[in-house]
Formats: C-alpha cells, sequence, structure tokens
C-alpha cells in the first residue's frame, strides 16, 4: 500500500540501486513481492522488529543519518542479546513526504551499519503517513549458543558491557552535551562481537535498552533479587567529566535508557574468562553485583549505605 | 522503545498470553529480546513486511479486528504470490494509546486469520505514536518453487483468480456497498492454496494489490506489453448487481487496488492444469489477455474497439 505509486517506484528504485549486490545466500532481493533467501544449514534463525516513532525517539535537530543509523542499531542490539550474528534486515518506511535527499542520508547511516556488520537490505515497505521508521532483523544463531533471558541463578555474578549513562547523560544536557555523549545517543555501536564471544558462557543476556535496572528486571527470576555496587558502575570519562558528583551520574546510569550495552548474569567462576574475551574486543566487562535469593534491589553506595531507586524516580523494580 | 514500560508489559503479556503455544520449531517466542526458530532444512526463506497507516489504508469506523485481519492479509498475499507457506509473523505495532480493549479486538482478527493459515505470532515491538500497524511475515517455500515476477514471454496467457473490482467498489459505494463488497475490501481472503498449486507451473506471478493495470506492470519484461480481453475480467455476483453497466464496472476492476487475487502469466499449454489446480479450491481462473510482444496497453471491448486507460484516469502503464 504505497505513497503515489510513481514515487514510490523511484524511491524503491534508489533503495535498490544502493543495497547494492546482494548476498551469494539472496535469490530474490528488492523488487519482487517478497525477499527470499536461502539460511545456513544446522542454525537456528533470530528475528527482531524495532522502530523509530517522530518525536519519540529522537529530537528533530538529528540527521537522516542519524536515524537511518539509529533504527538499525536497536534492532541489532537485539540480535546481539540473543548471541546472534546479523544477516538480513528488511526496511518498513512510513514518511510524510517523499523527499529523495532525506531517504539518501537515511540511506548512508542505515547502510554504512549494515555493511560493517554483513547485514544484506532485503526488502521492505514504504508508505505516506506521520514518520515511522520500522526496521525487520533476521540474523542466525548455533541453536547450543542461544542466550536467553531467563537462566540467572542465585550467586550469579550481574555484569555489564562498556559504560552506562552517556545516553541519559545527552538526553539531559541537550545542547551542552559534548560530541562524545552525543555520539553514544545517535550512534550508539551494537555489541553483536561480545554477544557472540559471551553466548554459551553466560546464564541470561539482554541489551540495555530501557535502562540497567529496567532490564535487569527482566533477568531475575521470580523471588529473586540483585544487589547492585554503585561504586562499579562503568562511567565513560565524559560521563564522569560532565557529572562529577557520584550522586548526580549514579541515577543516569541506573535509570537512563539507549546504552545498548549487554548486560549479562553468570556463574561467578566465569567471569575471568568472560572479561578476557571482552578484553579481546578492547571492551570492559564490570561485574557490577550479585543476583540474590531475596526478592527486590538493593543499590549500594561505596560505603555501604543504600540509595533508594524510588528517590531518583524509579518505581517499576519492585513489581 | 516502549509505550510507557509498565503499560507495554501489560500489553505485550496479553499478547504472549493470546499467541497460544508455539509451534515445535519455536525455540524463543514472545517476551526475549528477539524471537528464535529452526527453519525447514531444505526449504528457502522468504520475508515481508507492510503496514497500515491511519487515514490512509482503512476508514475510522472501522473494528480493530478488521484492521487486525487486513494488516495481517496484506503480508500473507505477498507471500502467496512467492509460492510460499506462511510460518512467522512478527507484529510492530504504534499505538496513539494504550488501549487493552482495541488490542484485543485488533488480536481477535490477527489471530483468527493466523490460526487458519498456521502463522504463529513470535514476537514484535510496542511503541507509543500516531497509529501504524506493520506485520513482518516469513514464509518457506521450495527453492524450485519460488514464483518471480520476471519470467514472462510473448505469448503467454494472463490469467488471475477469484473476481476483480469488489474492493473499488466497496471504496466508492461507501456507505451504500452491501456486506459482500465490503466483507472483501475489510476480510480479503489472501490465495495462499493458490499460491502454492500455481508455484511451478506459471512464468510470473504478483498479487493484485495496487489494481490489474498497475500489478500487470511488474510482470512485464522491458519492450513488452498486454492485450486485455475486457469482456474477461471476472466479477463477482455482488459487483455486477451494484454496476450492471460494464463500463461502469472496468475501470474498478482494471484500476481499483486491494483485490488481493493473484494474477500471473503462464504458456497457453499450461492452462488447462492450471484451471484445473484452482477448481480444486473452488477458486475460478480467468483467462483475460495477452502477453505481446509489443511496449504498451490495449483494453479491448467485446465488441472489438479500444478502451483508453487515461479515460478512466489511468496514466501509470504507459512508464
Amino acid at each position: 500500500m504505497p505513497i503515489d505509486s510513481r514515487v514510490e517506484f523511484d524511491l524503491i528504485a534508489r533503495i535498490r540501486a544502493r543495497a547494492g549486490p546482494g548476498d551469494p545466500d539472496l535469490l530474490v532481493g528488492i523488487g519482487d513481492d517478497a525477499a527470499v533467501f536461502l539460511p545456513t544449514p544446522g542454525l537456528a534463525l533470530v528475528s527482531t522488529t524495532d522502530s523509530l516513532v517522530a518525536g519519540r525517539h529522537f529530537r528533530p535537530d538529528w540527521s537522516a543519518a542519524d536515524l537511518g543509523h539509529l533504527a538499525l542499531a536497536a534492532n541489532l542490539s537485539d540480535l546481539a542479546a540473543m548471541g546472534a550474528r546479523s544477516r538480513w534486515a528488511l526496511l518498513s518506511l512510513t514518511l510524510p513526504a517523499a523527499d529523495p535527499v532525506w531517504l539518501d542520508g537515511f540511506l548512508d547511516g542505515f547502510l554504512a551499519l549494515a555493511q560493517s556488520t554483513r547485514t544484506t537490505l532485503i526488502g521492505g515497505n514504504l508508505a505516506s503517513g506521520p514518520l515511522n521508521l520500522g526496521v525487520q532483523l533476521i540474523g542466525e544463531v548455533e541453536p547450543e549458543r542461544i542466550a536467553r533471558r531467563g537462566g540467572a541463578r542465585e550467586g550469579d555474578r550481574i555484569l555489564v558491557t562498556g559504560s552506562l549513562g552517556d545516553a541519559a547523560a545527552a538526553l539531559e544536557l541537550s545542547e551542552r552535551a559534548g560530541p562524545e555523549l552525543e555520539r553514544r545517543l545517535r550512534r550508539p555501536e551494537p555489541r553483536l562481537a561480545a554477544g557472540r564471544r559471551l553466548a554459551g558462557r553466560v546464564s541470561a543476556l539482554i541489551d540495555v535498552s530501557d535502562g540497567l535496572l529496567a532490564d535487569l528486571g527482566h533477568l531475575l527470576p521470580p523471588g529473586s533479587g540483585a544487589e547492585i555496587e554503585l561504586g562499579q558502575l562503568p562511567a565513560s570519562r565524559a560521563l564522569s567529566a560532565a557529572f562529577a558528583d557520584p550522586e548526580q551520574r549514579w541515577p543516569l546510569q541506573l535509570g537512563g535508557g539507549n546504552d545498548y550495552e549487554l548486560l549479562m548474569t553468570a556463574a561467578p567462576g566465569q567471569v575471568p574468562v568472560l572479561a578476557a574475551r571482552m578484553e579481546e574486543l578492547g571492551l570492559e566487562l564490570s561485574d557490577i553485583g550479585t543476583l540474590t535469593g531475596r526478592a527486590g534491589l538493593r543499590c549500594l553506595r561505596p560505603d555501604g549505605s543504600v540509595l533508594d531507586p524510588a528517590s531518583i524516580g524509579w518505581d517499576h523494580f519492585a513489581d
């Protein structure tokens, strides 16, 4: 169900020309009723979808290329959290106007990230209406390496890749955010390589898209809880410079979303191996707490005092 | 990137409860970062996406169940046009409000059609914003049976399943449309079984979503054209009753979209076999014209005179 048909064909021709030669497993690409591809024998398929909506997920001053990157990155992060490789993408764009300049910018951001993650754009859909940028991704994973959310056990360590809070800081500082924080918000780097190396050795894995506490809540089996050591929350240099007072920094690191790091639980004995694997990627792995057998969450300051999540506006976790 | 997180979880729990037990090939369903499934060894995968946008693809008085059916049907029709079976669906819903009653209605329509086509809902995404109902489908097809658009040859017959023009008539008549025409518009039946039986014996296949002339245009190799016999265009009893004058009916049948029939080209010798296969399904197959070696389109009335598509507001075909 197209924009005006003729305009739609022009835009599709543009996308098709830029999508480039497909991978050898692609039998039918852009321009037919549906895309057809051959999956790798023996692998399971991993599928996810996410969309960016005007006025919700980005600011009006962001470039089309930022949106192209971000729309794909959010989906890639979900594949990373399953331990999967990315393979094929579909684009479902609802656009207020058929603007080829905007579309070219969007494709700049989208296709650069697609290429660096070996993702082939194989099809999609264009419609006319309020801006809605949908991406669907299909990846592959060895069935024995699928990283689920549900396997955390009491006594497991809680670990996170990279650093937390940059995206939330960029949102809070708005125009006063420096380029490093701003880049983290607009051009997040999904942790695909990390997910591949963690899968099979963690008890549970998820990406930090909604915020540390929200996403940690998804990893906790019923009746279990967590103890977080606030002093261990990893902060980038840019975040520490912008928020030198940890009492200001922790709420951003606990509640802020859009970091797209990987959060996991693992048996204590696995931690050194996992840290070594992340080091191969130049990525920090921080041990930030323990999974406990008592429901509820405790955030402990370095001096042993407790930070109440409700005091920073957080009320979801207890549910 | 959720609506308000807590409301999102409630809605997702609702969808998850109703999606029912997955098929045995589903390893990870709704509620993780992504869905994981095992494809059938030896088959190719077929993937498509389509979305319904508020104010474009449906009228405000349509029920949520109508929209659930239609959003899935439009995607199923694309799989039918590849000769594929439907297997797995993702839902990407952008909703102005988190309304569980609306969602239940939507799921009524969506899941009834999913069940009857053996499609399993495996995941998706909820966001807050102007209504946008996206569906992504993954199906399977034998590599040797893939029905593409590109194989039409001079001298091939042009064939279409079922009847044309009902949906356009319902749109034109609006509240004066009877229940049969209205049903055709809101509850189209994607021709999956027909696609399976046609695949491998047709030279090109497409679904009629944009209108007969528009979709026929996609099947014509460069430099070729088509001759359509207007007297052979299949009309339902309801359409013939509402538009007894063929001069009024033909424009609806040539230009109107949303019929979701299958349009194909085939060598003349294949026509009896194809017709017999459609008869097994209780479905008419009409031989409506010929693919010619001369660019352009000729629509011939039963008396041999020519109907100019431009005279009915059609100007796309010549491009």
